[in-house]
C-alpha cells in the first residue's frame, strides 16, 4: 500500500495511491457503503490506528481500483495532488544515524574506522518539508549546505526494548528523506543538531511504502543526483547497522511511538568529502531515490 | 508570576501559586465574574496565549490573593497538589547545552579548552518527568546515571535569527531540569542523543516562574545534592554563553517555537568526573536547585 498526505483546500489529507490517483482516504471510507468505518484524515492518525486502519484502507483500495466509476468520483490524478510531507509535523524530533554506510564513514572520517555502536542525533520537527518544497540555503548563515539520501522508517507500533528479531514488525512504512546539512555548522557545534536543524533541513516524501511491499530493507537501492547528475548511488545492504539493529539499539531503554521517524544513515558521495568539495548553490536539484519507494525532488531556495 | 502544571481528576491541568495554595487557572478565570475571558487549562496553552493571558493570569491572581474566601474555594494546598513536569508533553525535543560552564568543560574534557560555539543536542518528550517522579535507574541498559542540574528556559514567542539583544523577550519563563545522562551511552554512541534520551531522563519542575521573577539569568546560583550531599554549586554567571547568547545562536535559521524548552548547561560537580567517579544507585535522592525557582527533587528507581 502506498500513502501520502497531500494539501486539500488547504488542509493537509491522508490519500491512498490507487492506480495512478489520490483518493481521500477519509472521505471514501465515510462514502463506501459497504465500510462504516471510518478511516483517519491523518498520517499520524492512521498509523497510531494499527492494524483496523490498514485493513480497511485494503479494502477500499481494492474496492475502488475495481471500479473505474467510483475511483474518478472520489480522487484526482496525482499528478495534479500537491504533496506535503508524509508526516508534515511529527510529533518530535526525527531520529537520524551517522555514519552508517562504510564507505560514507570513511569518506568522512579517514582513519577513524566504523563506528562500533549507532550514532544518533536529531532533527526537530520544523525542519520537515515535502515532495517540490524549495529548502532555503540558509545563505546568511552557513556556506556549506550539502544533501545525504537516506532510507526513512516510520514507527508503527510503540514499544521499548525491542528485540533485532521482532524489530521489523514495529515498523509501519518506509520513505525517502534527505538529511540537508550545514558541514560549517555541523563541525563547529560539535555535536550535529544546530548543523543538521535548520529550517527545512528534511525534506521526506513523496510517499509512504507500507512495510509488507518493502519486506527486505537491506536490499534496497538507494541513490541521490543534483541537478540530474548522480552524486550517491549505494545499496542498504552495505549499511553499518541494519534496519532491524538499529531500531533494536534505538528502544533499549527509549520507547518509541508511532509515528516515531528514523532515518537510517547516507552513503558516500556527500559533497563536502568530493574533490574538490561541491556544496549546493541557490536552484540546484536534488532528487533523492529509494527504489520501490519513489523519486523525493527539492530545489535549494534563493537565499 | 508562578505557575504549575498539577494532576486533578486525572487529568494535566494549569495552576497559578497564589500564597500557598493551586488555582484551577482555567476553572477559577472561568467563574471570576469580573472576568469573563477564560484561561487555558494546559501550560502550552497558556504560553502561546501570550501576553493577555498573562494579563489575565494576574489579575485573577491579585484579586483572590485579596479575597481569601474566594482562594480557599477554587484551590488547594500546593503541599497536596501532585505536580507533574509543567510542560508534560513537549511539542518536540528539548534542546540542551553541552560545557557550558568553564569548570564542568575542565572537568569533562581536560586539555580540550572551552568551546567555541554552543554544543546543542536534545532529549526527546519521552524523557520528561516532573516533581517527585521516580527516574529509572535501566540498570540493563547503563551502569553510569549521572546528574546534571541546569536552569532551563521557556521559550515564549517564536522566532527565528533572534538577536542578542532582544533575547530575553522571546522568554517566557524559567524552571529547573535535570538533565539526567548515562555517561556509558554517552560515550559510546558519539552523539549524546542515545545517552541523554532515555526514559525519564529529563525531571523538570517544580513550577515556571515567569521572566519577570527572574530579570537577570546569569545572577542565580544553582546547585544539586544526591541524599542531602551537595555534588553542585555555582552561580548562572559562569555561564560560558548566555542565556540571551544562545537563543540568539541557536535561532539562526532555526524557528523557535512558543512552549520550547532550552536546557543551558551544566555547572562542575557532576558524578563521572568526581574522583573516584560516583554514579547514581537505587533509591538515590537528587535535589536539583535553582535559587528564586525552587528545588526539584527525584528519586531513582530500583530498576
Amino acid at each position: 500500500m502506498r500513502l501520502v498526505t497531500y494539501e486539500r483546500a488547504g488542509q493537509p489529507r491522508l490519500g491512498l495511491l490507487v492506480h495512478d490517483r489520490v483518493v481521500d482516504a477519509a472521505e471514501a471510507a465515510a462514502k463506501a457503503s459497504a465500510r462504516p468505518d471510518s478511516l483517519p484524515d491523518s498520517m499520524q492518525g492512521f498509523v497510531e490506528a494499527g492494524q483496523p486502519a490498514l485493513d480497511g484502507a485494503q479494502a477500499l483500495i481494492a474496492a475502488l481500483a475495481g471500479d473505474a466509476t467510483a475511483l474518478a468520483a472520489s480522487s484526482i490524478p496525482f499528478s495534479d495532488a500537491r504533496l506535503l510531507a508524509p508526516i508534515p509535523r511529527p510529533a518530535r524530533n526525527i531520529v537520524c544515524v551517522g555514519l552508517n554506510y562504510a564507505e560514507h564513514a570513511a569518506e568522512s572520517r579517514m582513519s577513524q574506522g566504523l563506528p562500533e555502536y549507532p550514532v544518533f542525533f536529531t532533527k526537530p520537527p520544523s525542519t520537515v518539508v515535502g515532495q517540490e518544497a524549495i529548502v532555503p540555503l540558509h545563505a546568511s548563515v552557513s556556506r556549506r549546505v550539502d544533501w545525504e539520501v537516506e532510507l526513512a522508517v516510520i514507527i508503527g507500533r510503540g514499544g521499548v526494548d525491542i528485540s533485532e528479531a521482532e524489530a521489523l514488525e514495529y515498523v509501519f512504512g518506509y520513505t525517502v528523506g534527505n538529511d540537508v546539512t550545514a558541514r560549517d555548522l555541523q563541525n563547529r557545534h560539535q555535536q550535529w543538531y544546530k548543523g543538521k536543524g535548520l529550517d527545512g533541513f528534511c525534506p521526506l516524501g513523496p510517499c509512504i511504502v507500507t512495510r509488507d511491499e518493502l519486506p527486505d530493507p537491506q536490499r534496497v537501492r538507494i541513490g541521490l543526483t543534483v541537478n540530474g547528475e548522480s552524486k550517491q548511488d549505494a545499496d542498504t545492504g552495505d549499511m553499518v547497522f541494519s534496519v532491524a539493529k538499529l531500531i533494536s539499539v534505538l528502544s533499549a531503554g527509549m520507547t518509541l511511538e508511532p509515528g516515531d521517524i528514523l532515518m537510517t544513515g547516507t552513503p558516500s558521495g556527500v559533497g563536502f568529502a568530493r574533490k574538490p568539495p561541491e556544496y549546493l548553490q541557490a536552484g540546484d536539484v536534488m532528487e533523492a531515490r529509494v527504489d520501490g519507494i519513489g523519486v523525493l525532488r527539492n530545489t535549494m531556495g534563493q537565499k
